[in-house]
Order: structure tokens, then sequence, then C-alpha cells
């Protein structure tokens, strides 16, 4: 069981509200709202995306990586910060 | 009618990708998948995200910017700038 | 003479602001001084960056992108927002 | 010392590079270059920045959370996780 366990819960309500935002901008889109009110949506959904990354990465490291010994363990720290990569491109 | 008009079921349709990428990131998280893959699936809904923005901004320049004239205009590029500040920030 | 003359004094001043952020973090490094000390630097100087980038950006499209006509605002409208995807993955 | 000790020519000569950037794009401001040339080479200034910011953060977990224990480990990996969220929001 990864780290993540204990707080799933609130991952869970994060990721639901982030996708109602998602679907928030559907329906924006589908009525023709104005363009830079769903830019705003946009970065708000990406905000709430960001939080979650944040808080894996954190359980991540705390277990994974902190718990893992020899080359076991500098996998894991390059996967990490292969993801933190990853997410600041995106 | 917004600029983005015709281009509204490319729009649209990336949307659902997204909507359907985070429904898999809640999915990933409840059936305690391993962190780093939840966060690669994060990096790609936003990088969609990201496109749909793209996007909607470069159909707000085209009509809504250059088609207003004096301080009607100023607003309108300031609302656009201060947009993508929004975007690089979240 | 492009749009960003009236902000050049600005911009420069908030360009060698960004210089002497990158030298401090190279004067960091070099004292071995704390890591997240560093990153805090470095977030710094992408923030300052980021409002040369935005200001640039905001006088683009006000300059080049309105008083353009016909193919060539098409033209300058997709190379201002190729330019915001490039910023949004950097 | 800390864990960066053993890439820190690499470090600095990447942050040397970041600097000249940095110094490249007040040239082209003051001699009035294109806009969009210059927001490329935000882009690029910003991407060096991501490398070493990715790169230290490496270090960190490797060395400063790996080998931390108990409260102290608490504290070091809300430090990176911290620092990784302010470089999203830079």
């Amino acid at each position: 069981m990864y780290g993540y366990a204990e707080d799933k819960d609130e991952l869970l309500a994060r990721l639901r509200r982030a996708e109602g935002q998602v679907r928030g901008i559907q329906r924006m889109v589908d009525e023709d709202e104005y363009c830079i009110d769903i830019l705003t949506q946009i970065a708000a959904a990406n905000s709430a995306l960001r939080k979650v990354a944040v808080s894996l990465l954190d359980d991540h490291i705390r277990h994974c990586v902190s718990e893992a010994r020899g080359s076991s363990r500098e996998a894991k720290v390059a996967e990490a910060t292969a993801a933190v990569d990853r997410l600041l491109k995106s």
C-alpha cells in the first residue's frame, strides 16, 4: 500500500472538484461564455491538480523514497525528480 | 458570439478527454496505484488543459483584441495578458 | 520600433535584477548553501523573468498584433500564442 | 556539506549559461529586437533554471531527506515539497 492511503479521502475530494471544474469549463465553452472567464477556470483547475500532485509527491518521498535502500532508493529518487520535471513542463 | 465558435467541437472534444483523464486519476488513487504513474497522468491532464487555454487565447487575441478600438482594445489586451499571467502561475 | 520601447527602462531594470539573482544563485551553490534556499531563489528568478515576459507579450499584442491587418495579423497572433505555449512549458 | 557538492561544477556551468542568457535578453531589449525572439530566450532561460532546480531537488531528496530520521525527516520532506510547489507557481 502506498503512502497516500492516509490522505486518500482528501485527494479524492480534490479530484472530484477538479473533475467538476473541467466539466464546468465544457459548459462554459458550450454556452459561448467569455474566453477570459474560461481561462480563469482553466487556471483554477490547473491549481487544483497541482495541489494533488504536490500532495502525492510528498507521500511518495516520505514513504517510498525514505524507506528504500541502496540502488532501489536511487531509482525512486530519480523517478520522483523526473516526475517533478514533467510537471514543471506540463 | 466569441471567436472560439469555429473551434468549439475540437475544444469540447479536448475537454472531454481532460475530464476523462481527471476521472482516471481518481480511479488510480482509489485503487492505490503507484504515485509516480498518477503524477504522470496529472502532467498529461495539465498539458491537455494548457492546449485548450492556448487555443482560447489565440481566438481571443484574433477576434476580441484585434477588432476592438481605443480604450476598449487596451482593456482587452490587459485582460488577455493578465489571463496569461494567471496560467503561468497556476 | 517595437511596442516595448516605452517600458524599456523598467524592463531593463527588471532584467538586471534577474541577472543579479542568477549570479546570487551561483554564489549560493559555490558556498554550499542549503538546497531549499537556492530553490527559493530560483523560483524568485523565474517570477522575475515571467513578469518581463508578460510585459513584452502585452506590448506585442497591443502594437504588433492590433495594428497588423489580414494575413500579417494572423501570423502575428499565431507567433504570440506559440510564444505563450513555449513559456507555459518552460 | 550538502548533497549537490558532487554536481557543483555542472550546476555552476549551467548557471553561468543562464546568467549569459539573461544578459543576452537585456541586450535584445536594449537593441529593440523583436518581442517574440526575446520571449523565446526567456523560455530558454527558464528551462535552464528548471534543470538546475530539478538537479538540486534530486540531490536534496537523495541526501538530506533520505538520511534524516523521524521528525527531522518529516520536516525535510515538507520543505522539499513546499519548494516544488513554489517552483510550479513561479
